[in-house]
């Protein structure tokens, strides 16, 4: 919905040709660009307060570009999340400022870095975990949280856990992300006061049945406090953990 | 950890015989009473913020009863979850101020109830979700919270939910439980700003397998700013939003 | 069975060799062209009303072409679902009037477009589940209904969805396809009195394991009036769809 | 909303206050009675074109009494799925004129039969999928279609199937049951050029798994032409197929 | 165990220095070739009537090379299942009578092929169950039975099947090769009275979930007389056929 | 189909009326008695040589006692599978003629036992798999086999098996019946040079998974020689090996 | 195997009539009781050093009352698991110097208690694990082990657990017994050194699908040291512990 | 922890200005080195007697080589499992004195190695098996073990098995490594007296599901003395068998 679209409304109401709930609803309701393929929500950030995201694994190269290309052009923050190199390659051609967290797979887009604030935790269980912690604490980066880091710091050495207390206990929100047996999330959650948000990974072999392992122990955590996204949705957390970390003022 | 111990324990800090961080550590982990087949901690209040927990299920009247005693004797707020009627009049005959929440099947005791602040509202899908959504709902309002609730909302029939969008607005978190297909979440998580915690519920036959077509559902939401708990965890729903709420200040 | 075959047959009806019912029997179940490693239906025309179906998956380039080429030298029209390129470039080498749909990935051999009638709405959750939909979509269209598509209406954002109420509402089988939670079959099923016929998809990933989760949800629809089909399986919703839509008169 | 109210609503049409647009979004979303624990659509008759149905498993005999009690007063039909059998008596204690289906365990409360037309045939497999079997066609029939019935026919004894080829080849849909290997819904799905919907059940034991054997095959099925719902959801089928059936006139 | 040593056996035997009974049990029990990686039973062939079986699947080609290489010397018949192209390559080289069965992926080195008795037939659903039918015919074939095929004859076009009628009759044992839903076998088990030796295939897609689904129908088959084997495995098929028909003299 | 319908139809064909083609395929698909709930076969016997099996399991006492009646009037034998006690009272007291195998619960009315050949030999991991095994045994004797059972012998006391070497050679098939990890199959398959019919039972707990442990073993037997029945299917697994012993003669 | 029996079989290898291997084959291999439906070992003993286990479930109460009269005749020790209460009132009648552990369902007939030896220690993570624990304790204290207990010390609460270091550093092998997310198997075998056998307990609910999560997080344990036995198989893990233990001296 | 910190520390004590327990504590507790990735325990040694081992796999060459250095700069040894041949390439190329063991995937860097003891023996069921045997064998044998191994021995040749009594009565702990059925831990488990350490394995096909075959036969072994570690889990088998004879003096 370009700004000559929105006038031709405001002006049908000033005229009291359209009722102001009228125009509410297709304000709220109807501003999406069509791509086709691909609708884009230009009044998302009204709702979230976060830029437009693009999930880009299984889209083409092609797609992810043109979406892009319409977000920018609406001058939004661009947040692409499990994008391969040859896709930021793509992109990085089209629009220089883009930056690659190679890590993480994310492609940022954003014009003034937030001015951080309440620290987000993230934590992972060992040195393979840290591709999805990386997802999490680009996004809540990206979202306007201060964010600290432990990584490999997995049950088995309990010490090497309890050895940074200080951060646990001064985090607003922990993600928690370990693999294989998951224990991580629960030993964090009987630690802290603050809320934990687990996410299971598929690192780990056999029995581990690509996450499953993790994300059931993780669902049944003994521990109060904590809940679960996805297997190795590590965006998924950063975004919930902002949504949690905003509403703390 | 009765007031004589504490007071020995205080009186060698005082005389230079214990260090003041071993004092620490000692207050801190040791405090709680040995029951044998039970463990309670006097000290998670600290901790948490809330009274301890029992989760009845899998205890026998008899250990529950005796857990129940030893917190009384000890001034704690009482919640416990999954209580049977039987176990509530066992317990009731020795505790009378104890309530009872069929619905829920919470047994409550609480001196003082506590003063409600900020809106956690619960949702249904449909009117069998209601016993999972009672025991979330008499957790967060136990633990300080207000409460609002709106059961049988369904996606099979969008309007009845987007009647409610004054209350979905104004809610800090919401807890969406669902059965069946568990699209409440994804739709609810879409229409708002605030965090989501989704509880998928074994209501349902056949290819819902215990919960399992909803838990599914509910951890590969495509609305973001959704989190997951256990099948039927309405506890585990209203403490981890009770957690995000109080944050909120 | 040839022409020749026919008359040979026939007459022997004439001269009382051959009972009307045996001949009829033959007619109705032998004429299948038997290659060895498959049997090709040239009565099923009669049965269904469509042109004979390869899936070419698992089947060997070489089998593929010896297939089309039986059929072609019928005269029937084919369709040949999941093709991979390649495939595609032998057959038109031998059969230039084949058309490939890419995205489909349909092998398309079809003499006079068949006039369309009634509406099949093809709507999917996102853009990643457009092949699954374009074998939908390419399959009605060639069994000879008129096609429209909306794409990227994910119940995440329902405005996108609410903003199609027209066409949902003028089609007389919706074609739902979604993957991770599969929410969208439902959603639809709740806004509209025609069948849908839902399509999950593998799209997703971690506890989406590989389309389960929306193959489950959709299974536990809570609207009345959705059945599904097999995970990515477009080509079955457009037969299907077609069958409903040819009834209608 | 009764009557009153929607005079309220239509003289404000009448007078201009109200745009004739808005007034139809009202009449078509808001109108749905509120009994706290349930919804209940008096317009999903205009969506669907047939009564409200309530799902008995899992409320209360209490709430499905009063469910049914603002039913009744609206003057609508009910059709009361999976409702035991004391269910039945509690509400034909307080509205004699309802009737119950043992086998198909369904209380249908209806004041004239619909008019019969195009016909529905429901086929099993074996005798243990009757009740099943049974929840499709008396649902089928109270939607208005006229149905037959061939039970216990399924693809171990081939030519009993065979034996019904009339049958088969006039109906408009086939409702195939069946548990176990599910077979009949393929073997089905090859004779007729009419849409197959499939309804696995759960008889059977061992791997059958609760269904699952009966379900994957259905989903797998090599016939074209054949849609899935869940495991024992006799009504979905019915219903399903009512909504088929009514599009061909 | 080679003749010089059988014959010290022996000799022991004669000078009643060892019981007989000690005897068979050395004869029976101990002639296997250790080739530390693998232990070659020289005596199997007395206990099955058949050579050795090597599953390549799994062995470096290497092994293989030096098992067949212990084979020939000691003048067995050898079957490879599961050989890839190279590896019947290395062995070729240095045992140039052996044949490859390019479908089958079966290497064979037979001296002289058995003569043929019995008929065994094998059947499939599909065109892509011919690898693994190919697997079992081969199998049959060298164990020295009489085998027939009929491909391509799926549930979904009955006719194609019944029109087998005589070669289905005069089976003393058949293989029935069917992915997808698995239901050839139910099928064929309900019009023959011969034993059904049934396996699943992984071919298919979706909710096949590798070959599970046909598996499951199969286990579950309705039709009495119907024994199952593991997926795609075609060897073991062929095998236990030939222990059937082994006994039928 | 009576005496007099068959008397007619021979006329017919005497009279040229009625080809004998279409005589034999009248005789040989249609005379089944059509119960409305139930098709009965009373040609099955001509097909299979065996009576007619009720699995009594999922039908009512009233549908199994009409059979039973409609099968005795034919003067058919009948074996009635998974009857609880009460059916069998049903049943015997009107037809006092009939036994009851109490361990396999099976009904069982035979006018003459069959004369016993050749050896079909049961045996089982525990002694919790023995209504299983008896449902086999029972079976395969009311086919007219020799049964030989050896209970209890487990592959955790190995020589318990190898002990009874002598009935494993003379057996010309052997019914493996076990829980748990199902060895006994491969060991037992590994021993002799039968066929193997393998039987996993639901005996077992935790990882058992209902048989699920059990089944997968005995589905990826290294002994060759072994096919797979359903969990708890002892009915299924004496009928096959019926079916093996009778072709041996 | 009485004793007559053994001097007859003792003089014939005194005359020479036995060859020694033979006798020490008979010894070794033949000595058990057969009493149809069970074989008991009498020579087990000599293999494990323990009496022999008796499983209750899955046999009557008759046959175990049977297996324990004839293991008492041979003077054996009897400890039979998964005894329900009647069960035990049975043999007790029979064997009045049995005692029944009520909590770990084990029926003990032990003539004099070995002396305790090695610390063996039992953990659970909570109060509905101890009657696993308590199989597993009174298992490994009837096999001659000194049995320590800490019970309720899950991970949510690691104080509780470290308070008790001492036991955890004396024990030479632990079992760590818990449900629900069955951390802490791991977070015990990152605290100690010696070896951890960990038992999934099918406490909880939901997503916990009958202790599939904790057997899963167990066998994925990110700590060395620790190895897994089935779902609430206390037992299995107590014998496991003891044969570590006594090889320990 | 370098040299110079820990005296630092113990002066302290000396002084009287840290408590002998505190700093217990710190030495047991804090000296891991922080590679930011990676936290490495300096004082495991001591806990657990043998060297820090890496798993290779999800971590990146760089990362390995940054580890292995920071363990050789203290002089520890290093086992580094599932480590690709490139990666001992990147590492031997700046530690050429490490080995590599091509077969276990295992990099070993050990100064001197350990003198035998006590004997481990690892057999396996098939060929197939060997590599994870030898990861077994490997482990064991660097953490000070003897070591045997007897390869190919499954349980469809018993005899192979039957034919190595000396070595299995004379092992203090035997790791059985078995895929498919599994069989070989219950057999190998009714033959001994000591430990069974079970590792299933992936190798098989179809209905192995990537090592659940097996995983859930072990699980269910009905031999006791059997416990169970992740599917293709060499290393943890050598590990907890090493714990367990290491006990053994």
């Amino acid at each position: 919905m370009k700004a000559d679209q929105i006038k031709t409304l405001l002006r049908k109401v000033q005229r009291g040709d359209l009722p102001v709930e009228d125009a509410v609803q297709r304000l709220r309701y109807m501003p999406y660009e069509d791509l086709g393929f691909a609708k884009i929500d230009g009044h998302r950030p009204l709702v979230k307060g976060f830029p437009e995201v693009i999930l880009c694994e299984g889209k083409t190269t092609s797609q992810i570009c043109k979406i892009v290309d319409v977000m920018a052009e609406r001058g939004s923050d661009v947040l692409g999340t499990r994008a391969a190199e040859d896709v930021y390659e793509a992109v990085s051609a089209r629009h220089p400022s883009c930056n690659y967290h190679r890590e993480a797979r994310i492609i940022l887009m954003q014009k003034k870095p937030p001015s951080g604030k309440g620290s987000i935790l993230v934590v992972t269980g060992g040195t393979s975990d840290i591709p999805v912690a990386e997802e999490a604490a680009v996004t809540a980066r990206a979202m306007g949280n201060n964010v600290e880091r432990i990584y490999d710091v997995g049950v088995a050495g309990l010490h090497r856990l309890l050895d940074h207390r200080k951060p646990l206990a001064r985090a607003r929100v922990i993600i928690a992300v370990a693999g294989m047996e998951g224990a991580l999330a629960s030993v964090v959650g009987g630690l802290v006061s603050c809320p934990v948000v687990a996410v299971p990974t598929s690192c780990g072999y056999g029995a581990n049945f690509q996450g499953l392992s993790a994300l059931l122990a993780m669902l049944n955590s003994c521990a109060s406090g904590v809940a679960v996204v996805n297997i190795d949705n590590g965006f998924g957390a950063g975004f919930f953990a902002s949504l949690v970390n905003r509403a703390v003022r």
